[in-house]
């Protein structure tokens, strides 16, 4: 077998020549969210989340539009000058962002990757600017505690315990500009996932259903490249919440790669303790958030050099779950570099 | 505003100047389509729509798997030579897709684009490969009657009678490889559709939700181009059907294009009026088995030298249509020419 693609560096890794740079971001975030250990760091934080609307899936569709609009106008862009908009939601149909796209009319590449909806737009939009199929793309992401509950666990007014290793799903939107033109940071290699099964069937518990889709990723990544985990600052996963972080990490290890120095995992890191998450936040708008508000940002300002940045997606389903499947995890992984 | 990526033409078009080609297609159908005008051309058809599984959701995900698997063996491929996989379905987190993405353990880029997947999936992938980002990638999508009527619509156990406007959703799957080595036919641009929303509210008449955004994608496309129908030999669309057909032929007449002539909607021929489809097929699975049984073999032929290709998506949500919104439709083009 050989590799003819020009950019390819191993089996799944390939390499952005024209370095796409990260433009802008921005962020918006639900009530809890602001009270977390990030809360500083957001664009906006909502009194309450419906956001003025009838419904919660109204809501969510708002804020992703309106962090899409926020990020153009910090990246000085025009509406007109975005040439294709990249993203998606956990909402069935992609309600969320299909409403969204709607209104903003940017061509749209709706994306279902659970959470990892995030580095699935990036990986995809940073490839596209990168070969000249676009000169600037937004990739978003969004979710929303309320409409996530209800349509793959239990509606809210049941009022049922969840289990400790159960997540919050982030009420949040993230968005990131990524441009042919621009100072950094630079989006220089893409790891493109598998869907990998462990045979986790316990909706309650996400994180160790993704876990080795992250680790498999994470894995490839550094095979590909050569690289180890002591060429980036960060190595960053979405969500696996706190049991998650430490499977991922395990795997990894076992293969040779030991990243819990370097480990920040955004499900982690969004909440406290003290608020109660159980496992942590999850949800595509958890990574896209924190990555749109602190994570580029802590670039901008020198903190950190380089990062892989890997939303990770449990592709459940209600409708499989209840035919006894099991819950497959996939992830994504996009380089970020501060400098070329 | 002006345009610098390399390979745009105008506003929502660009070009793939290394012409990335098709060089196998594969398809499966359930029964009825097999006993359809089209039916000696599919690669099987299966004697029910179970296909010896438990549920019709587990018979899809196996339809959709062998699709590829087939693909791939009649692009005299290994699995492991294949960069990516891209495409969808209409069920609720892509579980045919995911599970069919499983086992086969090909990276994956899962999209949803309701039925216009299979160009969603063509316009990324062809890109992906004419950026030497990939060397073949597999494009798919499918669908199932019985799957997409329990979660769109009604049980079927209920007998709900449908409305003339109704569409019967096509069992089957479509796979496409598109590669950087081959023989054409080539991908040779490509059209990304907006979300249009005329505010149709009918879950019985995709077919005049999805007529203005195929009518917007045909239009911005001779307008980037400067193409005019007479430059193709059919211009293709998903699954209008009988009534959304006419519709969007009159949008596009009263932007000066005359496409009547060249008109082929995979929905209108792929069963015969006897059948009692109403107003046509319909799903994912409709466009992608019809390109890949027949419209790119008829290339191969000679019949056909260049057409464009659009799938076209209604946006139905049973959640958002429950809170009184209306369907968006989106429709990706792109153009398949013979020779380079």
């Amino acid at each position: 077998m050989k590799f003819l693609a020009a950019n390819s560096v191993g089996k799944q890794t390939v390499k952005l020549n024209n370095a796409p740079s990260v433009i802008a971001t921005a962020s918006i975030v639900g009530p809890k969210e602001g009270q977390g250990p990030l809360g500083q760091y957001f664009d906006k934080v909502l009194d309450d989340d419906l956001y003025g609307e009838k419904s919660w899936e109204k809501a969510e569709a708002k804020f992703f539009q309106e962090a899409v609009e926020k990020v153009i106008i910090k990246g000085h862009k025009d509406k007109q000058e975005i040439n294709y908009l990249l993203g998606g939601d956990l909402l069935n149909q992609l309600i969320s962002s299909d409403f969204a796209a709607r209104q903003l009319g940017i061509p749209f590449f709706g994306l279902y990757g659970a959470c990892s909806t995030m580095s699935e737009a990036m990986a995809l939009g940073a490839m596209l600017v990168d070969g000249g199929y676009a000169d600037n793309v937004v990739c978003a992401a969004s979710s929303h505690f309320s409409t996530a509950e209800r349509q793959y666990r239990f509606p809210l007014e049941l009022g049922v315990q969840r289990p400790p290793t159960a997540h919050w799903t982030v009420t949040g939107a993230g968005a990131a500009l990524v441009s042919n033109q621009g100072e950094g940071p630079y989006i220089t290699m893409v790891t493109v996932g598998k869907v990998v099964d462990m045979g986790i069937k316990d909706s309650n518990d996400m994180g160790s259903a993704m876990a080795p889709a992250a680790a498999d990723t994470i894995i490839a990544h550094f095979i590909d490249t050569g690289l180890t985990p002591n060429d980036y600052d960060l190595i960053i996963t979405g969500d696996l919440g706190r049991y998650g972080k430490d499977i991922a990490d395990e795997l990894v290890k076992k293969a040779g790669y030991d990243i819990s120095a370097k480990h920040f995992d955004c499900g982690v890191e969004i909440f406290s303790p003290s608020q109660d998450p159980h496992a942590g936040g999850s949800g595509c708008g958890c990574s896209a958030c924190v990555l749109a508000a602190y994570l580029i940002p802590h670039m901008w300002d020198g903190t950190y050099n380089s990062m892989l940045f890997l939303a990770t997606g449990a592709l459940l389903s209600p409708t499989s779950s209840q035919q006894g499947e099991s819950i497959p995890g996939i992830a994504h992984a996009v380089s970020i570099h501060r400098t070329k």
